[in-house]
């Protein structure tokens, strides 16, 4: 298999790349920092990712209109808005709310303690949703019209977030009245804040027929939500993801949520988003190659110890078993493991 | 209320506490230290957890018959374990399977990559609940009788192990065959390594109706499996672990899965015994308080801003909401911690 | 010893309890929300804290005089703040220089890879020093004067500081051209983020010489910088820290660096202030009480299994031990924990 | 700069590799389960680890002379280990004590509240420093006879260890009534553990002069000890660490205190040690790559903003800064990082 460079990991909009207004458009606040950079508009925002190839945006309400916007204005800002969508080709697979910003969600929101406040949180949110049809959205994600994601996440800005996980949210959902509606949207930064295993968690939803969507960044494991560019941090993690996703054809969108890091100009932030499909795209190829490697193949071949027909728990209680064949064999993982990391660091 | 001390916190088995023979059984043996207590019997350790005012004991197969046994010295290790049982009024409640310990596991048990060993460990684990069966256990963890209950974990003994937490284990359940006879068995130091809120996962397990066990013990956040004794690490969290157990009148077992220090003699080991069940019961008159503090329940009634009925979708539209209030009303919460960290100190 | 709750636990100045204007402050902005509470004047926080029975206030530079006033307005509102310590009796033990919320700091600021900004934050930092011995402070903490408190922190906003705890601080002063002037601010909430004993890298410090500043708060492992109510996580972490202090007789400031929860209003804030205060003071009565038990005391010397004579090289390598002896004995430390948590709950 | 495979990545004495006898010896025993491999004797170890191409082995004294050996039998096992080494040229750099095994060590060793068992940990560690000087070793690590390196950890198998980081440690030092003689052996999985960047607290020893040894290994953040492959586990800050270490030309032995996964038989056991050094050296080479890029060393070299000579304090008070510069430049770390991690994964 042959490397062409910029040809092979040209992101196209037949890739799914995705951000969301408020990760390209993140200013760079942060809980010790003022802004540092200029805001977008979302009109900018639209034109540049269409020009590096990604196939769309996803927003937050007030994202695109502006909390406190008139009925009129916000026609205007959804119309001119529709046009550059248009004008460019891109696509709003996604919407949301925010339900966090404003100071009367400061004991949450649909959780709030406040039944004033949950009220109030649930008119937003269809308002939101009413917006996400309107532009095209076939997926709400909830951290919902036509499918419903929910996203987990373990803590921040509470010291302990209901539902905090994947799993949480998973079982959470065969407790609802429409089940079939819902699914779940991880995150990375969110599933490794608690240290877990985030292929693990997606494979689990995938599994269950439950991964409506996914945020694609990187995080260090158990501090603040960090959102890093895919793939700057954990790359082993990052490549056996998208072996998942591309090995299981899962259709959705690959939603980057992530923001550049507070150093960085505008120049930074778009260095930022070309690097994250780009990355995505390296690892794809390397995906295909460790799919194409006889010895990793063989390894993996190797390992099962021989398939072993299905039979009746009658037979099973009377199976004789090689104990002492199955205490000293070896697996090879080692082995297979320092081919996996020469083939991610590109010397095999 | 007034306290009357030795009477007050006296365990008796209507308290329903249980321990593993493994836990006041444990001989220290550490990943860089060998045993530093020798083993005790089962027939001895029953007649002492039932000297302490305990219900119950719970074992894993080898807990009881060592691996290799004969059938006639497994029958005849269960006869005077039964005669024991018989003679102290103690039960077992619930049994499990040892599927880590045998070189043969080395890869995993039912999710090893060799087909034998998910065989070999499928065997194992129905002579394990034929045996819990004939000791009277009705509750099986997988870590299946009558009801099975499994139990998460998010590392350790592997880097990362499948279904890390009781959300993943809860969200499994409902894609098996027959999820009416599968709930869970949560661990405090099990949630806690991953640093999730412990009364969260058990809440969630039993608004879904799936709390079949619970392991108690303690457990600092992000670190090996420590296993420690009830309550000596966060009290606060035991506190609002036993009012929910407690507020529930949620009827199962409250099992110790912890083990004394490595620093003790036999002697510590009882001592360990004694206080995890102590500790559980003046933490419930803890919570009795609690449920009788007047300025506190005047506090938890103030703090929800009233009622609202439920209405339709259409309704809610068209809903105002006085923002300004909702932003800038207050919640108490710093008072009420306050007052309930007063209380658990024991100056309230 | 009696309980005579009110009065024992009233703070008053000579407990030497100090907060930042920045802490009671706090107007409750997170990475996720807008600010949900108004400003509160320096003079009106002074006043306040004077009234609970705190003994002075600390701050950043900025939290005084807001950047950009001119000499005149520095001048006016310097000397107004000077009237209302004179008035209210409070001090100004210790100061500090905003090195952070300005975006000219976004790579650092002594640390920034841009010599201009690390020329800048020694300029701001050098008038926020002469700011602080206008005012009377004694130390100042770097996160100069005439002693110099360095604090450290493990991460956030940045992914990983640069002297990441208490110790690599503490070694980083021995290195410096005048260490006798350099000691450390240890901080509860940034050594448990990195999952470290509180208590004992105050202990190292003190040991040193070294402890120069402290600041109080409550924080769980693994997370964002929480700022939590001192005491209000960790109970007994807190009581072993407060016995360090006290038994130590250290003569330092118990100053609090933390804010109140975002869902409180100003009577909200002051309830915090004060609890941070009473909740110190209940944990010095335990202090006592633990070091006047005689069940406890006499664990604690039993433990060391008596006294031996120092000794010679070579009288040591002819020393026969009993290891028989060692390697049974216990320590009875699960006793001992057992009645620290009773005296800590207040049932012994 | 032409990568040629075998021959480029073939590790040889002059590269210092070194291993433990406990690595490469380790049986796969862990808190769950039982070993898994059978014991290597050391001869045997070290014919193989010369054959791979390492420098020599490293050792505690009950790694080769069993707990309770005579002297004539220790006389024998070194005699015997001394002929193997001076047949395959293999050197001992480093000895240790095994101060944790024996029972007698449950409560510590040099930190045991009893004083007996402190006097006999100091006696064995005598015994072990003269076993090293026997054999030629010139570091003795601490967890002397030359120089002493103190190995930090923050937990395992105690909750909390006494002076848990490299900076604590390093501070520590200059307590000592000869910290001339002592340094620090930092350990990759011990630093992680705590979630802390590991090449900042080398970094900081280097500076110090402190760097006396290193262990080098894998680790997840925030679990149990894991020991894993060098470069398994977070390759890039595996990267930066080669880097620092070859940067600096630091002359130290490469020790990898690491072991195979427990599914491993004694092929996998050799697996993984031909790994480690593999892995070091294609780092190395992509070390070399990094400091001759072009477009890499460029965007090092602009971040500056350009140098500014040093001034006196009374200069830098009248200063003057372009605010509105330093506030809008950006520092092109987002390209910088992306550029890295395309040189790592072998696409640049």
């Amino acid at each position: 298999m042959k490397r062409s460079g910029k040809v092979a990991y040209q992101p196209r909009p037949e890739h799914h790349f995705t951000f969301g207004l408020w990760t390209v458009g993140n200013p760079g606040r942060d809980p010790f920092g003022e802004p540092v950079r200029p805001a977008l508009s979302p009109v900018a925002i639209v034109r540049k990712l269409a020009e590096l190839g990604a196939y769309g945006v996803n927003l937050h309400d007030n994202d695109l209109v502006p909390a406190g916007s008139t009925a009129a204005e916000r026609d205007r800002i959804v119309r001119e808005f529709q046009q550059v969508l248009a004008a460019t080709g891109m696509k709003v697979p996604m919407a949301t709310t925010n339900l966090f910003s404003d100071p009367a969600f400061r004991d949450g929101a649909f959780t709030s303690r406040d039944a004033r406040v949950r009220a109030y949180a649930l008119q937003k949110t269809l308002a939101a949703i009413d917006l996400g049809v309107e532009l095209g959205a076939t997926t709400y994600v909830c951290w919902g019209g036509r499918r419903f994601a929910l996203e987990a996440k373990p803590n921040e800005p509470r010291g302990d977030i209901f539902l905090p996980t994947t799993g949480h949210m998973l079982a959470f959902i065969y407790t609802l009245d429409h089940p079939e509606m819902v699914g779940v949207n991880p995150e990375v930064a969110h599933e490794r804040m608690a240290g877990l295993d985030f292929s693990h968690a997606v494979a689990q939803a995938l599994e269950a027929g439950k991964l409506f969507h996914i945020d694609l960044n990187g995080q260090q494991v158990g501090r603040f939500d960090q959102d890093l560019r895919f793939g700057s941090d954990d790359p082993k993690g990052a490549f056996f993801l998208v072996k998942l996703l591309e090995d299981a054809k899962w259709p959705g969108m690959r939603h980057f949520d992530s923001h550049a890091y507070r150093t960085e100009d505008e120049a930074g932030v778009w260095d930022f988003a070309a690097g994250s499909m780009r990355t995505y795209l390296i690892l794809k190829e390397k995906v295909e190659r460790f799919n194409a490697d006889p010895v990793i193949q063989q390894l993996l071949a190797e390992v099962d110890g021989g398939k072993s027909a299905r039979v009746s728990f009658g037979e099973l209680r009377n199976m004789n078993f090689d104990l002492a064949a199955l205490r000293t064999r070896g697996y090879a993982y080692e082995r297979l493991d320092q081919l996996t990391m020469e083939l991610l660091l590109g010397v095999r």
